[in-house]
């Protein structure tokens, strides 16, 4: 299943570390790429890029100011995560079922009700107030059944031995 | 399973919203409390606070300057979260079945090499970079089988009734 994560709202002054970390969570966890909407920011491209380029795979994160146009030409399904929505454990064999190509939106602040309405399910992890990056990880676990844990990333230029006591990296000569 | 959550190296202009989310997704997927150190950050505290007061439960954050001594006077298993260390997933049934108070550590940057010695698990949430909120949750999850989800937070002034479209909170009067 190709998945894609349209993170809304993006504020660089605020939010640059914290978007930071949920675009390498959805790398890490099996979506193909992300866009993002709210205020343009290359550093926050080039903070991905650059784990990218050392940790392999081609993610990619693009821009995109109208996030409405993102869902509407969305050809697939669409996920809301929202503290407000159905339960996630219940939600996922559905969405798997659907087995189309799924934009996985996340919210910022004050995401308009719009976003509910667009949405083909709205999507929540616990019902209790934690983070977008958790919720995220945790839903695309859920989905992927756990085969995202074990995902490898070609060509990188840096490969983790998992390791009992020690930090275990491998370099890649390019 | 009693779990205590250990951030280590707080900066507080730095890492104010992350160390958030990381706390209430500490509560939110089932640790009883956390402690945190690095610079103290009563601003820290009181968000978290905030939430506990809202949305139930006994979930409190305390300070300790000194890690070394939580780590060493803890009473149980240690787990330290690391991108370095053994695969999540295998490790979890370890940790259930050793059945003792849990800490679970996770870093700032730089933590130093005595805490991968101190540890009774080194544990990975896949090989790649990814975030500490995201990292943290999917641990909790592997490791308390998905029970977490559904979790229950006595006295919550809010309360979400999860729906398909809408946001249904139930406010109860104090």
């Amino acid at each position: 299943m190709k998945i894609t994560v349209l993170r809304l709202g993006h504020r660089p002054a605020r939010d640059k570390r914290l978007s930071t970390h949920l675009l390498l969570a959805a790398r890490a966890f099996g979506a193909s790429d992300a866009v993002y909407s709210g205020t343009m920011d290359p550093g926050l491209e080039e903070s991905v890029a650059k784990i990218v380029r050392d940790w392999g795979g081609d993610f990619r994160v693009g821009y995109e100011g109208n996030w409405r146009r993102v869902v509407r030409d969305w050809e697939g399904k669409v996920v809301h995560l929202t503290m407000y929505g159905l339960p996630a454990q219940g939600a996922v064999s559905e969405v798997r079922a659907a087995d189309e190509p799924l934009l996985v939106v996340v919210g910022g602040p004050k995401v308009p009700r719009e976003m509910y309405e667009m949405a083909d399910w709205n999507v929540s992890v616990t019902t209790q107030p934690h983070s977008e990056v958790s919720a995220l990880a945790v839903f695309l676990h859920l989905l992927l059944g756990g085969s995202e844990l074990g995902l490898g990333f070609p060509e990188a230029r840096l490969r983790i031995v998992p390791s009992a006591k020690g930090k275990d990296v491998v370099v890649s000569k390019d």
